[in-house]
C-alpha cells in the first residue's frame, strides 16, 4: 500500500529492485562507468542491418541479463513497462516479439526508465504484481537521424548538444524482498519554458527536474541535504547549471547533485553537453547508481530522469518543447542500511 | 486489491469509470454513432494550422469535457495516461501541457486506450490513486502522413486498408462510485504473424486479439456466451473475419462480437475495412459502450483494444508487423445489474 502527499506516493512497504542489468556500445565502452556495464559491444550494429534493429538488441540483451542475474523465468514477471525515443517506441515493440511476457508500453523520452520504475512500483505496491520488468534504451545513431539529421550529413553539434547513449537499462521489480528500496515515486507534470532549440534539451528539461523534485520535498517534508544525491537524468552540463539557478532562485539547498549525462561520459570533449537519451540514466542507474546503494555507499537518493517530449514534426512546425520529470527514492537495502 | 489469475487481474473492487466523453471531427459527424459524442467538429483542422496540432485540441476538449461532466477539478485528478500515435506521442505530450496534472505516457498504438484503463484500473484497485484519467487520439490526416504518404499524392487506399478516426476519447477512473465497473484487465502478449502489409492492419491484430481474449477466458473461467459483447478496436471487416477463423480453431463459440472500427462508420464505403487509430475504439467505448452499460442494456462484456506496433521506418525496413491487445472486462453498474 502507499500513502498519497501531494504528487507524491509514499510505499509503506516498499517493492524493491531485485535484479538489474546494464548494456552499452562503443562509445560506452570508453566510459568512466565502463566497469559497471555488464555488457559492451565494440560494434554500434550489433550485427544487425539498421541502427533501430541493433537498439532492439540492446534492450533484448539488457531485459535477459536481467532476468538471467535474478535466476527468474519469463514466466515469473507479470509485465514488462518498456519504451525508448523511436518513433512508435519500436525499439521497446520489437524487443517484446522476443519476450514472451505481457507488455504494457510507456512513453516519456529520455524520462522512460523513472516512468517505468514509479509506475511498476505503485503497481508491485498494490499488489497488482508479483515480478514487473521496467526497461529503456537508445541508441545515437537511430536517436540523430529521427530528431536532427542523418549522420552522413556530418552535421556539426553545438556546445549544447548533448549525446544520446547506445545503452539500454533494465530494472526487475518485486513487491518485496533484497534490493534496492523504492520508497517513494513522484509522476511529473509537464513544464514548457517555450524552448525551441532541439541542441539545447538541457535548457528545455531542467524546468521539469525542478519541479518534480520540488513537488517531491514538499510532498516529504524532506530536507535536501537528507539525500545523499539527487541523480539526474539527463540533463547534461548546460542543464545541470541552469537546474542549480533554479532551485537557488526557490531557496532550496545545501545539496550534492550529479547528472547522469555528465557521469556516463566524463570529459569526453566529443559529447558536448553530457549523455541523454532514456538509455543513459537507465544504464547508469544500473551500473553506478545500485550497485552503490547496493553496497550501502549510499543510503537515500532520487532518482529523477527528465523527458524532452517534442518530435521532429513539431520542431518543423516550430512548436516549443515540452518536458516532464518523473522521480523515483531509492534506499539502500535494509541489510546495507546500518553499514 | 486483485487476484491474479495468469495474465489476468480480476479486482476485488473493481474501479468504476465515473464519467468518460468522446469528440470527433467531420467523417465522424456522419458515423451512426454521432449522436453519442459530445463534440463533433465539420473542421478537421479546429482552428489550428496544423493535423498535429488539431490532434491536440482535439484530446484536450475530450479531458477537459470528460472533467466537466464529472463535476471534477484538475487538482482531483492523481494521474493522467495518455496516449496517440503521432512520432513520440507529441498529441498527448502537447494537450498535457495545458492540464496542470501528473502525467504518464503510455503507448500502444491503437490499443492504447484498453492500456490505459488497465493500468489505470489497477493503480485505482491498488490504492494508488483516486483519479485517473485514461485518453487517447487520433487524427485521419495527422496519421496518414505518419505511416503511409502525405494525403495530397491522393495515393488509391487498398480494400483492406482502414480509416484512422478523427477522434478522441477520454475516461476519468475513480477506486469506488457509481459508474462502470472494470472488474477485470489482461494485458496483451506482442503477437507477430509475420504480416508486412501496413494497408492490412487487421490481418496483423486479429492474432493479438484472439490470443488475449483466449488467456482471459482461461484465466477467468468464462464462456464466451457469459458476456453480452466482445467488443474489439479497431480489426475492421478484414481482421473481424481473420478473428472469427481464428476462434473457430481455437474450439470458441458462440459469442457476440462487434468491432469498434466497423461500428463507427457503418458502411460508409469509403474507409473501405473499417476505422481505425487510438481515438476511434476510444471514441466507440464512450459514445456507444458506456452508455448500453450504463443503461443496464449490457450487463458485461469485455473491451479489447488491438494496436499494431509498427513504424514508417519499420515498415521502410521490411520488418514485419507486430501487434499486440489488452482487455478490460466492464460491467453495468450495480444499480443498473438488475434492470
Amino acid at each position: 500500500m502507499a500513502q498519497r502527499h501531494g504528487d507524491t506516493l509514499i510505499f509503506s512497504a516498499p517493492p524493491v529492485i531485485a535484479a538489474h542489468a546494464a548494456v552499452g556500445g562503443k562509445k560506452e565502452s570508453r566510459s568512466p562507468l565502463a566497469e559497471g556495464f555488464d555488457e559492451l559491444s565494440r560494434d554500434n550494429r550489433l550485427g544487425q542491418k539498421t541502427w533501430e534493429a541493433a537498439e532492439k538488441v540492446l534492450q533484448l540483451r539488457a531485459g535477459r541479463l536481467c532476468l538471467q542475474k535474478a535466476g527468474a523465468a519469463e514466466r515469473s514477471v507479470n509485465l514488462v513497462l518498456a519504451g525508448d525515443l523511436q518513433a512508435q517506441c519500436t525499439a521497446s515493440n520489437y524487443t517484446m516479439r522476443e519476450l514472451d511476457i505481457p507488455f504494457a508500453g510507456v512513453f516519456g523520452a529520455c524520462s522512460t526508465m523513472a516512468e517505468a520504475l514509479g509506475l511498476g512500483a505503485a503497481l508491485c505496491a498494490g499488489g497488482m504484481a508479483e515480478g514487473i520488468l521496467a526497461m529503456a534504451s537508445g541508441h545515437f545513431c537511430a536517436a540523430e537521424r529521427q530528431f536532427r539529421t542523418p549522420l552522413s550529413y556530418g552535421a556539426v553539434r553545438t556546445p549544447t548538444s548533448q549525446w544520446t547513449a547506445t545503452a539500454a537499462g533494465c530494472c526487475l521489480l518485486r513487491p518485496a524482498g533484497p534490493g534496492v528500496l523504492i520508497r517513494a515515486a513522484t509522476f511529473g507534470r509537464v513544464q514548457d519554458y517555450r524552448v525551441r532549440d532541439i541542441n539545447n534539451m538541457g535548457a528545455a528539461m531542467a524546468p521539469a527536474a525542478a519541479a518534480t523534485l520540488l513537488h517531491y520535498l514538499a510532498d516529504t517534508h524532506t530536507q535536501p541535504a537528507a539525500l545523499d544525491c539527487i541523480y539526474t537524468g539527463d540533463l547534461g552540463r548546460v542543464g545541470s547549471d541552469l537546474l542549480a539557478q533554479l532551485l537557488e532562485a526557490e531557496g532550496i539547498g545545501p545539496y550534492h547533485h550529479e547528472d547522469c549525462g555528465c557521469l556516463l561520459y566524463g570529459s569526453d570533449p566529443q559529447v558536448h553537453s553530457g549523455g541523454s537519451g532514456p538509455g543513459c540514466c537507465a544504464s547508469v542507474l544500473s551500473a553506478h547508481i545500485l550497485p552503490r546503494l547496493e553496497s550501502g555507499e549510499l543510503k537515500r537518493v532520487v532518482f529523477i530522469a527528465t523527458g524532452a517530449l517534442m518530435s521532429q514534426t513539431t520542431f518543423l512546425q516550430k512548436e516549443s518543447i515540452p518536458a516532464i520529470a518523473h522521480l523515483v527514492e531509492l534506499a539502500a537495502p535494509a541489510a546495507a542500511q546500518e553499514e
